[in-house]
Formats: C-alpha cells, sequence, structure tokens
C-alpha cells in the first residue's frame, strides 16, 4: 500500500495541530507540508500533496480550497462559514477540474454523525422525543448548534411520516422547565464543570425507550473522521457535503446541492 | 415475633389498594380493617389496630388522624395538605396523648427520600448542579414537585456552605433551554411516553461527576417504605415528619417543627 | 381507508392477550377471531379473516402457518422454533400460494430491532465495544438471547470490516469480571430487582463514546411492531424473517435464505 | 486570612505535578517548596512548610512521613501500601509529636469518596446490588480497586442489616456473563477506548432502582480532596485515614485502627 501524500493548512490551530499529529501517526499516511498564517500555499504543490486538510477560518478557506482545486489536490475542510453562495462558487471551480473531490464537514466526530443519522431513522416509530445536550459551563450558546440540528432532522423525519405532534399534557409549569422547542422537539441544555460535550437523544412510546448517547471527551475524538476523509476523498470527485456520505454506502447524494 | 394489627384507611383508593395488598403480604403484619369512604373509624377500635395507614384526601385527614390519635392508634400518613396550622393542631392532639406516634411522610418511596438525602449531603462539594426528572407525557406539573423540593434542599445546602452561584457562561439561548431555576438550580423537565417517574441529580466538579438518578416503575415503590413506617412507628412517639427519619439514625429532630 | 380483518392464534396467552387488546384498539383493523387451544382453524376462514397474528409454541405453529398459507390468509408469527428444515418446509408452502405474505419476527420490540440494527451499523467505526444487558431476577438465562443476538452481529460486522481484536491490557482478573466473551465481544448481564428488560451497546474510540439503550417496560411495548406487521404483511408475498425488513426501504433481502 | 505554606513532596510525578499546580493557583495556600527524588527534605523545614503533601512510592513514603512527623510538619500523603505494620510506626511517631496531623488517603476523587458513602448508606434499604466499573482499555487489573472497595463496603452494609442473598433465577449462563463475585455483590468491568474513569453503582427493589454514578475524566479531579486535606490537616492531629472523615462531621472515628 502506497501512503498518501497529506498537507495541513492551518497546522498550528487548535484543530490543525491535533490533525498534524493524527497524520504523522496514521501508518497509511505521510505528512509532506504544514502551513500555518502567511505560509505560501504552493509549498503544497512542491511537497507533492495529493490531499489538503483545511482547518482555518471562514476569510480563508475559500482562497485556499481555490487553490487546491485548481492544482488537483483532493481537500477534506473542516472550517465553517459555506453559504449557498460560497458552494455555488466551488461547484464551478470543480466542474473545470473534475477528476478532484473536495468534502466539507461540519462535524468530523463519527460518533455525532452516527447520533443524527440515527436520530432521524428512528424518528417515524416514536410518539415521543426529546434532545438533552450537557457541556461543560464556558459553553457561550444553548442549545448547542448540534442539539438544534439534532432536534431539526427529527422534526423533518416526523414531518415526512405524518407523526403528529408530541403528547403533552402540561398544564402548570416553571418558565423553562419543558426546554427549548426547536420544530417542536423540546430540547434541554445542563451546563456542568467537568463536562466536556455530551448529547443524549430520548425516544419514547408505549412501553419503551430508545436512548441514543454520544460523550466527546476531547478534540482528539474528531481526528478519525478527517482521517477517514482523507482515505476516501480521492475516489470521491465533486462535492461531498457531510462525512456520512463517506460512512455509509446508502446516502447515495454527496452533492448538497 | 408478634404481628402488628394495622388498619387501612381509604382502602379502595390506588394508593390504598396497593397498601392492603403489601400489608396482607407481609409476615410480620396482620390486615384487620380496611375503610373505604362512609365506613365508620370505629372499625379500627373494634378490630383492635394498633397502626392505622391513612391515605385518603386533605378534606378528609384530619378527621381520621384525630381518631387514630384520640383512641392511641400509631398513624402512619401519606396524605398531603399539611400546612403549618394543621401541623400545630395535630401536636396538641398528641401532647394529650404522649406515647402514640404519627409519621407524616410526603414520599414513601425510599429511593426518592435517599436521593433527596444523597443530593443535599453532596451539595456543598461541587461547583456545579442540574436536576433533570423525567416522566410519562400525562403528568400535568413541570417540574415534578420531588424535583422542586430536590433543588431547595441543594439550594439550601449550597448556601449553608457559602457555595457562590454556578458557573454559566451562556449568552446566547434559546428560551427554556437553561431549564427552569429553583433557587439557582437549573431543573429540566423531560415528558416522554414509555417513561413512568425519573429523576437525575447531576453534580460537577474540575474532572468529575456524580450522578445520582432515581427510577420509580410503579406505586408499589412506594410500599416498602409504608411497611417501614408501620413497623417503626410504635417506638417513635410523637411527630415524625418525613420517612427519611426512620432510615437513618443520625437523623436527630423527629418533628418538622 | 377498509379496516384490515384480523384473526389472533394463541389469543388466551400472555402476548396473544396482548395482541386481542392492540388489534380492537386499532382504528384501521376488526378483530373477527381469537382462537385458543381446541379451537378450530376453519374459524379464520369462516370469519373472512386476512391476516392472522400467531402467537403460540413451537409445536403447534407448522401446522397453524400451514393452514394459513393454503388458506390465502397472510400471517404475522412471533412464535420461536424455525429451524433451517422448517423455513425450507414453510417456503415450499409458499412457493404454491404466490401471493401470500409470511412474516416471522424473533422480536417484534421495535426499539430491540433499532438497537440492533443501529448497533451493527456502527460497529465498524469504534475500536472497543461491549453489551450490558439489565434484566429482573426472576430471569433464568444470562445472558439474554437478544444480548447475544446483537454482539453477534456486532462481531460479523466487525469481522466483513477488517477490524482487529478489541484492546484489552487486563492481566489480573477475578473471574468473570470482564464478562462472558460473545465472538469477541464481551456481555454483561446485570440481575435486578425492578428492572424489566433493559440493553445497552457501548462503543468507544479515541476521545468518544456512543451509547445506544434500549428499555422494554412492559410486554405492550411489542405491539406496535405486531400491528406495524399486520398493516404490512399484505403488500409482502413471500416469506419475510424480521420485522426490520417492513421497518426500513433500504433492507432489500426480505428471505432469510 | 493566613495562607498556608505547603511544601510537595514527589513534585514531577503525574501526581505531584498536578499538586503543584493545585497550590499553586489556591488563593488560601502558598507553594514554599517542591521537592523531586535527590532533593533534601530539610528544604522544607528551611522554607518553612506547615503542611507537606506527599505523593511519591511505597518505598520512600516511610522516611518522608517520618521526617515530616518529627518536624511538626503536618502530612497530606496519596502514596499507598500502608500495612498494619506501618500504620502502628506512624502511630508511634505521632505519638511523640502529639499536636502533629497526618491524613493518608487511598482516593482523594470527592466524588469517588461519596459514591462509597452513599453506596454502604444506601446497601441495606434494597433487595438487589451489582456494581459496574468502566475504565479506559490500558488498565491491567479487573475489577478496579475502586469497585472493590465499593462492593465490600456494601456487602458488610448488608450484613450487618441482615439481609439475606441477592435474589437470582439464573440457571443457564454463559461463562462470565453473570461478573465476578466479590462478598455476593456482582461485579462487572468494562473496558472501552475513551472512557476514562467511572463507576455505577445500581440498587433495585419492587418497582423502583437507585443508581450512583461517578464519572472521573482526569488526574485534575483528585485536587479538590488534595486542597481540602491540606485546609484541614492542622486541625486534625493524630493518624486520619481515608479523605472521609473530613467530609463529614458524623464520621466519627478518625483513625484506622
Amino acid at each position: 500500500m502506497s501512503t498518501i501524500r497529506v498537507g495541513v493548512i492551518g497546522a498550528h490551530g487548535r484543530m490543525g495541530s491535533e490533525a498534524v499529529k493524527a497524520v504523522k501517526a496514521a501508518d497509511d499516511m505521510e505528512l509532506v507540508a504544514a502551513l500555518g498564517r502567511g505560509d505560501k500555499l504552493e509549498t503544497l504543490v512542491e511537497a507533492g500533496a495529493e490531499v489538503a486538510v483545511e482547518l482555518t477560518r471562514p476569510d480563508s478557506v475559500m482562497d485556499n480550497v481555490e487553490f487546491c482545486v485548481r492544482n488537483g489536490i483532493h481537500a477534506v475542510v473542516g472550517t465553517t462559514g459555506w453559504t449557498d453562495g460560497r458552494l455555488a462558487t466551488l461547484r464551478g471551480w470543480l466542474d473545470a477540474s473534475p477528476s478532484t473531490g473536495v468534502l466539507i464537514a461540519p462535524n468530523f466526530g463519527i460518533g455525532a454523525v452516527l447520533t443524527m443519522r440515527f436520530a432521524r431513522q428512528a424518528a417515524r416509530f416514536f410518539e415521543s422525543v426529546e434532545v438533552i445536550e450537557l457541556h461543560h459551563p464556558d459553553k457561550a450558546d444553548a442549545p448547542s448548534g448540534t442539539a438544534v440540528r439534532t432536534a431539526q432532522l427529527i422534526a423533518e423525519a416526523r414531518r415526512e411520516a405524518g407523526t403528529g405532534p408530541q403528547p403533552d399534557a402540561t398544564t402548570t409549569a416553571l418558565e423553562g422547565a419543558r426546554g427549548a422547542d426547536v420544530d417542536g422537539v423540546p430540547v434541554h441544555a445542563v451546563r456542568l464543570r467537568g463536562l466536556v460535550a455530551h448529547q443524549e437523544v430520548l425516544f419514547g412510546d408505549a412501553g419503551e425507550t430508545l436512548t441514543i448517547r454520544h460523550d466527546s471527551m476531547n478534540r482528539g475524538s474528531f481526528m478519525p473522521g478527517v482521517l477517514l476523509g482523507v482515505r476516501r476523498i480521492a475516489q470521491a470527485p465533486g462535492l461531498t457535503f457531510g462525512l456520512e456520505h463517506f460512512l455509509f454506502e446508502d446516502e447515495h447524494g454527496t452533492d448538497a446541492g
């Protein structure tokens, strides 16, 4: 097996430095470039990078990805900020370089992606569903973006299946007790010293409940997903939006459009 | 060992019929009377009841307990509605019958009582604490009375220990996401088909969390507490408020006053 | 919408009597026959049953299913004991009655079926996996059949994906501490008064864990699965083995062969 | 408030370096000495240390503690290996220096200590109890020492209360399924990549269960316990064995003898 030649863009950031370590530790990869702010993108070409891992910021990601696509370097992108307009621009670049692949993943955590997938699949079989997310108390937003996204996917699946509104006989409540309402799905946010990032999806029907829980202990938990993206992207020309398309073959659409 | 002669007042109600079954099944007790609405209290005396289990309603409990105390029958009372005024009246009756004991227990569930006790004891050692209660969706109030009481006990213990406010950096939140605020303790109420009555108390500090969870599957879970009350009340003259005083010897005060 | 005419075979057993109640309560079904031991199968034909729910025992199920298939009555079967030989015999009957459908479901609990499906799907993405099942202490076998089956499905998925053996540095252990070994997957069985039937599948990889938990509180939890089978079987001629084929369209194979 | 002058012995070890950080970060303490292997103990005296935190190894702890006691420096000791003989020797030193205090704590985790205390207190109220401990897969022993100790405390409390053997109708079991038997309490050990150190104690009785769970995410979780020991040891002359004696006033005995 020949190794994959990988460059990391944003190599000194929190995620990027983890990616540098993970690529170095992977038997089937070779780290050929580690670019920080100010470093020249041309280094990727000179180093013979086949795949670039892009972990920078919304104001630099477009330039970085454009360079990669124009030079036939596949890209695995964790940076956020992808509007419809930006995606359209990216597709234009890819049309001109049809053998190049770009994976954009809002979440590289395999556990988080599986949680969302399973939650969406289970949604139509249960009368009740609620989401509890639990994080360290330094987090600024409540609920977490992942919990909101999970609730939206569940609500969508219920709508498609024609599931009615959830049963709830509450007539007397303290304000906030029943959580935030995200498309009809109650979402509760716990903030506790000692926690990192956790999420529980609880489904219930007559006589049974099903719980899917994801516990993320540290940033290292994203790296198996990044490496999986690096391994698969050369065989997936065009745009792939969401790591789930690389996890399951039955996820046909590899394009967000 | 001689058996304890027990009468049940409110024997046809939901709790009362469970109590009838539990007393019958107990090796060390004999059911000597089972009174429904309209039955005469004198039956208790004629049947030689030593202990009465009172499980009726706030509008009848005072008459029932007065009868018991005046006739020297110990009482184990699950009916609620005990105001300071009512308690004072009851103490007057007990003063006139100093060898008679009355146990009033807002909650006969041993697991629930232990949860509250442990939560109160743990409260001062942790920076963060939140309560999640989970019930079937036919419940009318949110949060549950037990969860509110648990949060109040925790808040009290934190105040006594001089613990500061909980850390919470939330700046952007959907309404309700962070739960109800009970004396500074966030309380979240989940309503899910398939559940019965459940409560989790989560404590957190640097690098560790402690969780106390109580699951109550059916009304039968209250009966071990009722039976324990019946077994102990003859040795506890006067008023005892709360089953916890019969569970632990280091709970000195046996009077709510 | 016309209602489905349903007969229950084994109507007085524990599962069967639940099925009778569930069919009666379903808006889109009509209970036209409820057969106990000794009742004549011809009643199903006379009553015009379209679907029969078979919940008897291994020694009677073959006769019952043969009667149904020969008379063009679709069958939803919960009785166990299906050897390869029995399945071959059943396929022969179905070949002669090609528009009739038979669903054999070892487990009608939708939550249990989803748990197994999700466990199988997640298996190849995690380095570690263990199963904990928890039941009431009157259960005779340990681990439960569902837990063994779940572990086997996980082991199979790991083999297919080429996942290596699980990491485990244990050198000193008390006998039994690490659970039972089911195809390389540790399975732990807890027996606790107050529990009913519960199962947890724990997956772990660097920095994250994923837990899938199923809680079954009573036999009623199987009825949504039975009703779903009744609703779908007329459109599924031939043999379907496992409720999962009716839950997800991407489960192509509808035959156990 | 004057600050407490603290020296750390074993300052470069894994626990010791955490202690150095924790003491430095505490408002009410001053780090006056940080000794590694080969450093002279006299430094503690010269630096005016009031309390020494001893986190070394069984082969050096006796010399270190002897030096502290002879010089009137209170000691907070996390090093293990305390046989009855060693404890007797230590008591001899303390008899000769009656105002000096030594705390030996097998476990400085407040959550772990609370878990054991609550488990012991709850033990006599429930028919069933089992322990599940969950750790990373690099751990060499199974079950963990903490789980074995917890089970022993529970068994002791059940014996004292005259509780009978646990109900368990298992007749057919795979080897190991029912866990290890520690004094009649089943203990299950899970080893999973992504976990750190976790323990669950499950109690069950008719219709209800009580679960106490402790999650320890990193070594930092021991530091609140170390600091609590440092703050309290000057007021506790003689030998205190176990952090629990500093957590609760009703834990009377402060001597392991």
